[in-house]
């Protein structure tokens, strides 16, 4: 039997943070053993979390106290997961890996660092040598690996079969966000009561830009057209949903493509998570429903086991000979950040990069 | 000074009946002179109305008895407004075009009759002529001019002075849209808390051929490619907005396009309604916004004079040489239906097919 | 260890059938084994199910065929819960109790038969005894037992310890309830999208009769006032939550209190369902909050173990000498209604009523 | 006929801001002629503001500049208004008073000054003679009178007329306010999506005080009980819609009323606006429904003649001989802010305190 290791959960409070403590608390190996917050230091974990997802504060942790975001007071923790907002992660998760702990970042920060890993442990699982080179360029003991945007990785998952086996030459996504995306406070109520937020030009690109990294790591049974004469769009917006990111796709292809062929090669995808059975690895990654109005957000989000690992498609359709239309959902808590940070953390101990 | 015409509203208590109401009440030449309604007729309109528009129900209107929907009742009308629901409105309109009334429908029944016009103003009023076919085959002294449903017309009037401008060759449009284009009950409020409502096939079909029809009855500049070869396709959904439908589109083309004119194109659209300064006609069709978060629902729904009668568009992105974004927003009650009906009538004055 | 006892549940694809479902999916002696419903008799409940609650579809119940709604089809069946509506219920419910199954219903059809009790098993257990009456005068083997509405148990289980204790005059309940109690399709979307809907004087008056009857049957250690002048009533409303009814009261007293007193009763009621370790019995029936902005819906409506079993009070303030506040929230389709039909059903087997 | 006076509005891309901006816009003798505002100084009106209300910017409005909020560059402005948050008022309102301006403050900071007039122009209109007192004292030119907190508006004006006449003894409100109270970006979206936000202590506590003050001052015909021994208290709670604070208020007395009194008393109630015909005075400070679902949030918050001056009440019940109830909806930017604002201008401008 595995040795339990200990993991330190920064920005615990937080919406992801709270789906970390939520997972680890039911995980066979890891377990939710230092809770780091910033406002609510020496306080009970129990008393200070705004528990925006199912159930409430499970018992093992209500109790815990909330502790500083140190790596010197951490000496028993085995790995770290940072959901620390954009700005504030960078220099912190460097701090970690330097006093030599593993983190697995949710951050945008160090996404596109040419020596850190961008995982999507269905898709691109080979990436993670680069730590071997991140440590001996930086000098670490520890290292920094990401996971990409939760949007991105909502179109992602399922563009990533077709992009390795069909000669796509452009997808077109339309977003429909939920709020637990933006964090706490996060997007004022007076934006999404009545009203549909654009998100605007630099979330649109910044979308359009992970997916493309993402798709230049997979392993493609097809190489043309290359990845560059792809031509990639996102229009993202929020509206008031709690959790759930749903994205629409206008797929296009250089030659006739069988939207029937898509459907099986959506259905019969599995990496190497699966393979190794990881324990947070849902059975199927992406599950394809064929009711002509599922996915739906309140009740496709939780899909999968763990609950909210698997990215639900629907609606896919012939549109003309080389044009499809796809919708997946992707809940964008776990599947998108806490649960995408757990199975990399499986899948780097099933490595032998944690130990 | 023209004479003041008296219209009938069918349905008047509905939620399209209301802005009939509401917009001919301001109005300089047609008068709200007979509220139709069904389960209140006896009672006060301004008692039994549910409001669901801005301020509210006009003074004069407020006391009139709602009354039977019976052309009999109804001697001294001059136009009937029709926005009853589907398989309710066809045989009542027959009735009434027969006892000689000219009835404008924003009901789908007559919509594909062939001898029927579906008019957006702007777009193809010469197919107006078909009423003197109709009149003549059916002999009748009445006669139905509809208009299309609200979601095509979000997407068809900005599509359209692309369509007769430019090689398009599909548009592959993803609709975020509001309750009341449902109706009262409509949409249980289940479907659409903390959720998006997938509208299906058979509303994603019905789009579809709409659209088609009226990109069919504009006068192009270029015919190539014919419409027969343009990818046309909708993924319509419904979210818990109150008014307003948002589309995002992708379209494609033929040859290299710049965004720019096709900016330029939008921003100078003006049809037969604005060169005959009809009351209702909005300075411009087309109202183009540059900020990359508008359209907004809640901010741009009521655009242009008479507000609700121009259609917004926004994040208009070159993707490809061949490829662009445009998102458009109609408010569906008004410009969508009542206004649009309201403007088909003061076409149809200025032409002489009403006296 | 107890034999397993084979539950039906009629209505099982409803808002509080789905409950019945989960709740029994997870229990130690009754397991969900016949799934009665009507609009999908012979399909999956997998897959007609609108799974309105947390996670997915438990598998052990995915692939079940959903059944017609006939005793005679329920040889091995050993109780029947009936969340049916209204009216549907009350001839439903006798057939099934005169062919000899306990039947725990959450309808209000026999609510107020003088031989039915209604209970809420920490409050009023000593009225299962008219169960031996209504066999008698009605010569039924089976038998019918009622849970009281939703909104009517989310004040009374929290006013009768008070009641029970204090010389209470009267409570002026403020309910804030969700879509869910109303089921499905239940309160149309444009009723409470921006706004707040009114339930109106019937619903005001059950909710009173209901309260009224739960206090008349509790033990008081105090006598004065009596019931009957003590003034109750209750103003309702639904908003655009999903689940969980928030219910504000303001209580008076014919003496002198002390909210202290009060919120140390509340803290230590326990019913007879604690004292017999019942499986479906919350340790606390009501949680008392001490924070200034809680209970809050989101967060506590699934506070209690079971899930949604705990009532949440909180907000408790001295207004003036004999007048204090309350707020009390709880899960209306949980303690509200499923998960207090399954405390009564683990009451009855307790005290032989159920075999 | 009347000189027209120059507005000067603070804060006048705020949600109280626009609402001055929109119905100035239409004034008889009060323009808008100077948009302060912070961060958008310089650039057009309409291109800056959240127009978070009916309608589109006013034309006229559209293109003014927003300016700096300095008195020194406002020689020819005739009235201030200052919608301005909590804290940054305080002092800012000082300087324009002290340079000669008067200025009208919807914002908390002095309020509770004792030469400050709160005004409900229907209810205290002789508290205005504090005018005289302030400027002695401070050695003003200008000075400052303020509106009380919206919350406590919706309850306090129809509660005077009941005190004025009745043997009051308590009243407990329930709040259940919108959005735009809170200001933007104000509330954040995750705290009222499928919730309840309860306000806490703090809120709760200003609400009474202020209702307390506003009943002090008016002018009573019964003086039994005094108003120290009158029982007053507030639970308020903010959900998701976005203008319009409906009020659930239980009202003890000492002797026995007669709901039917009361109504009348609420529906004959006028005051000095309505005497003196002030252009911005509904005809009806408050209006009465008698339909046991109104007033509704959606349907009522624009009520009067300026829509959104009338307070609307509802849901009168006798509860017990002493005991009604009463149900009452604001709106709270206006008759709650910028249209009581106006009103008290008009006051001032009827009694000679601006020229």
């Amino acid at each position: 039997m595995r040795r339990i290791l200990k993991a330190a959960i920064l920005g615990s409070t937080g919406l992801v943070g709270i789906e970390y403590v939520r997972m680890l608390s039911q995980h066979p190996y890891i377990k939710p053993a230092y809770l780091a917050g910033k406002g609510s230091v020496g306080k009970p974990y129990g008393e200070v979390v705004r528990w925006q997802t199912i159930g409430q504060v499970p018992k093992e942790v209500a109790d815990m106290e909330v502790k500083p975001t140190d790596p010197k007071l951490m000496d028993d923790v085995d790995i770290v997961f940072s959901p620390l907002p954009q700005g504030a992660a960078g220099p912190i998760e460097e701090q970690f890996a330097k006093e030599g702990f593993p983190v697995i970042s949710n951050s945008p920060d160090h996404r596109f660092d040419p020596d850190v890993p961008m995982l999507i442990p269905e898709l691109n699982s080979h990436t993670i040598s680069l730590i071997d080179e991140q440590r001996k360029k930086r000098d670490w003991k520890g290292f920094i690996v990401t996971t990409p945007l939760c949007t991105a990785q909502g179109a992602a998952i399922p563009l990533a079969p077709i992009f390795m086996n069909f000669k796509m030459t452009g997808a077109y996504i339309t977003t429909i966000q939920s709020l637990s995306g933006a964090g706490y406070p996060g997007i004022p109520s007076l934006d999404v009561v009545d009203n549909i937020l654009p998100l605007g030009d630099k979330y649109d690109a910044k979308t359009i830009k992970e997916i493309t990294r993402i798709l230049s790591e997979v392993k493609r049974n097809v190489n043309d057209p290359p990845l560059e004469e792809v031509a990639l769009d996102a229009t993202t917006h929020r509206i008031a949903t709690v959790h759930g990111h749903y994205e629409v796709s206008y797929v296009t292809f250089k030659e006739d493509v069988n939207v029937e062929k898509i459907r099986e090669t959506l259905e019969n995808f599995r990496g190497e998570p699966q393979d190794l059975k990881l324990p947070t690895a849902p059975e199927k990654p992406i599950i394809v429903r064929n009711e002509d109005t599922r996915p739906q957000v309140y009740f496709d989000r939780w899909a999968g086991d763990p609950p909210g690992m698997s990215v639900v498609v629907g609606r896919l359709k012939q549109i003309s000979n080389r044009t499809i239309r796809m919708v997946s959902l992707i809940h964008n808590t776990i599947r998108g950040a806490a649960g995408g940070g757990i199975l990399t953390a499986e899948l780097l101990i099933a490595k032998g990069y944690i130990e």
